[in-house]
């Protein structure tokens, strides 16, 4: 067996990991390469969990990319599951980690990439670890809510948190035949995707589709006799009665592992790592939803816990760490900030900056809404379609964007993205010769329209 | 009644004809303004035609947006129609034209604008004046295809001319329960939409929908006692039996009249206009499928005769007729020459230059290829998506696109309008970051991966 060039650790085995670890090999295939992770299962699609919950994807399995051993004939790296890494030293080059069955035992690396993911936030009250409770993080959160709904009677459902996993989990759960009511204290559901006048068009759909939604914060479980959560009173002194729970509301960067180690974190607990993906530990690179990365539009650090984010940043850091001395770092080119969510067939997409963020990113901005069509109007199977623009007054170009409708919503979402990224005024965006055809676009598109009245507006 | 600051002809009232007007009113609200049509009718969708003759659409009324009269009170324009422009003479600001029931008179004016349209291809065989063989561009040929179909048993339909008219002509004749067969003799059908490996994509589609599609040129017409034609016999011999024939080998610029007033034309009949919609006379313009509009990303000059194309250049000759001297003129700003068709459900678009026309356009290119899917790949309801990147070999930047696919293929072509536009790099374009979820996209965007392996090739 030849010497390896070297020994690079991966730390997280389920979609930042695996892709960091597979371009480390690329990048050095004389390398040596070891993925830590402390689940049974590696490679897998969180995102895909509620439609495992609901039903419309029947096996677990179907999730996983991979299993270990196909990634390590394949990608070459070598896979310890349900393995926890305890410790990293990385000025000592030690790796402290105990596998299934064996002792705490110590390995030597060269260098460390971090791809612990993000953990889901906690609603710190009594009783958040009932077996009737759920966060929607891992695969075994899937399979432990599919399994609950198979043992017990559920007839309501509680869902804390209106962002798209809760918004998603509702879903799932009303698709079986289960009543939900979603809790959203902030201001409604997915106040992060949209605003204004399309967030009511937002909650009405949502609402027309069976779920209920309170502006309330749940602050006391009660329980039944089986320890059960079996009711939830809210802020307001209302008790609402279920029998299940899920906890939705939101992710942060799961970093412990880094901390102790002494690698510098940013406020939010994310790995501090610049453009390269390295922190402030010299070998030590970090990935996924456990760092920031810089949003184009303002320069601002953003925590984005998406999967195309984590693979891109994997991406570099994999690179980086493996690479040694020849030729140019690979860097993080940033990202506008996209991002969408489907429920009950609604598409809610948002691009950039947020009109009421704008103001704290240093623009004087203003929105221009358009309420159109996805196709021409009159065409069978037209859907209305909402455009927001968000455009900054003064040199009239657009830093942002959101987009809502049954059909085409996300897709055109997709075409503000180059747009924000190169600064595109809205006077030459309507310019633009999108496509045309009745059965796919209105003749002038939403997007066109929006971008010439914004310009007018100047 | 005020005098008029000046006296604008508008000749040709469909689509860019009323878009020009009401541009020219805005501009000067003291222009007296006039819009002449030789048909009964103005202001109408004629992309909406098959899906009229299809049953789609209910009411020939539905594809006309405005009534003359309501133009005429909402726009400002007045309304001729039924109104033959027999002659312009801009020299000496004379216009001829002759109203129902009236004898010719001349008119005085100051401007002119021509919208006179595009005229369909002619197959120039005997018999192709026949009741039963129909072109697809004005609202009479909609109402004279629904009625013969209404008045005949048609089982077997003969669709000459495999474009994007003729395709979708094709799908409205089938979703009537008739017999298909389209004739194509240059490259099957929407060969100028897709080649290579996505045509055959495109033509096994069609055909699993039930339509014969044959690479065959039609060279004789046979006719029955009523003198319908009943069969059409083709350059390689075979004799076809039909009860319907539509041609569509495509239009060109409709432009006698101004031939005849001394106006200069370009090669292909289109009026010789510069990027201000100005012709070779210095009181007249000209717009919509009379043009032709230059490509940004080669700077060529080319035939769209495309409805969203057709409003934009209307509305610079219309606000460049009727300015008087201040403030800079209106320009055309180009096209990328984007344009879709859906038929059965499969969405073709595309962008840019194909690679067929790269090295006349001066690019050395190569295309890059990917077969992916909408959504998730095992998400329900995935469909296939196809994806070529046409890319310039030395720098790397995209320079045209096809997208195919049952589900967000023309969206997605849409994203790859300013890419082009703006010459991005395929290096640049796989940093982008394009919505995920599930129902909507994959993890990495079919887009992406295209880019990704072209960037590889480079």
């Amino acid at each position: 067996m030849p010497i390896p060039s070297q020994r690079i650790a991966v730390i997280g085995g389920v979609a930042a990991g695996p892709a960091a670890a597979a371009q480390a090999v690329r990048s050095d295939p004389k390398a040596e390469v070891h993925l830590f992770e402390q689940g049974p299962v590696i490679s897998y699609g969180a995102c895909e969990i509620p439609y495992y919950v609901s039903g419309q994807i029947e096996r677990v399995e179907t999730l996983v990319q991979f299993d270990p051993e196909r990634f390590q004939n394949q990608r070459g790296a070598r896979v310890h599951v349900s393995t926890m890494v305890k410790e990293i030293h990385p000025s000592r080059n030690r790796l402290v980690a105990e596998g299934p069955g064996q002792r705490a035992s110590e390995e030597r690396f060269d260098k460390f990439i971090i791809a612990t993911g993000a953990k889901p936030r906690r609603l710190n009250i009594d009783g958040e670890e009932s077996t009737n409770v759920f966060s929607v993080r891992s695969l075994n959160d899937a399979v432990d809510i599919k399994n609950f709904l198979a043992a017990h009677r559920v007839r309501h459902a509680l869902v804390v948190g209106g962002g798209y996993i809760g918004a998603e989990m509702a879903e799932a759960l009303v698709h079986r035949q289960i009543r939900v009511t979603i809790l959203d204290p902030v201001g409604g559901v997915l106040h992060r995707y949209v605003s204004g006048p399309l967030q009511d068009i937002v909650q009405e759909h949502l609402q027309k589709a069976g779920v209920q939604i309170r502006r309330e914060r749940a602050v006391r479980f009660d329980f039944d006799a089986a320890n059960h959560v079996s009711a939830v009173t809210t802020d307001r002194g209302e008790r609402i009665g279920c029998q299940l729970v899920i906890v939705a509301i939101g992710t942060e960067p799961n970093t412990c592992l880094a901390k102790e180690a002494g690698i510098r974190l940013r406020a939010n607990g994310a790995v501090d790592v610049d453009d390269q993906m390295r922190s402030s530990l010299p070998n030590v690179w970090a990935c996924g939803d456990t760092v920031e990365v810089r949003r184009v539009v303002d320069g601002k650090q953003i925590y984005l816990p998406l999967s195309p984010t984590a693979f891109r940043t994997a991406h570099v850091a994999g690179e980086n760490a493996a690479r040694r001395g020849r030729g140019a770092p690979a860097t993080f080119a940033g990202v506008v900030g996209a991002s969408t969510v489907k429920v009950f067939g609604l598409e809610v997409a948002r691009v950039g900056i947020p009109l009421e963020d704008a103001s704290d990113s240093g623009f004087d901005a203003f929105a221009e809404r358009v309420h159109s069509w996805s196709r021409v109007s009159f065409y069978p199977g037209a859907r209305r379609l909402h455009v927001e623009l968000v455009v900054e007054r003064s040199r009239g170009r657009l830093i942002g964007g959101t987009v809502v409708g049954e059909e085409g919503a996300a897709m055109r979402a997709n075409v503000l993205v180059p747009l924000i990224w190169r600064e595109w005024r809205v006077r030459d965006i309507r310019d633009l010769d999108l496509v045309y055809a009745p059965p796919v676009a209105p003749s002038i598109d939403p997007l066109l329209t929006a971008a010439h009245r914004a310009a007018q507006r100047l």
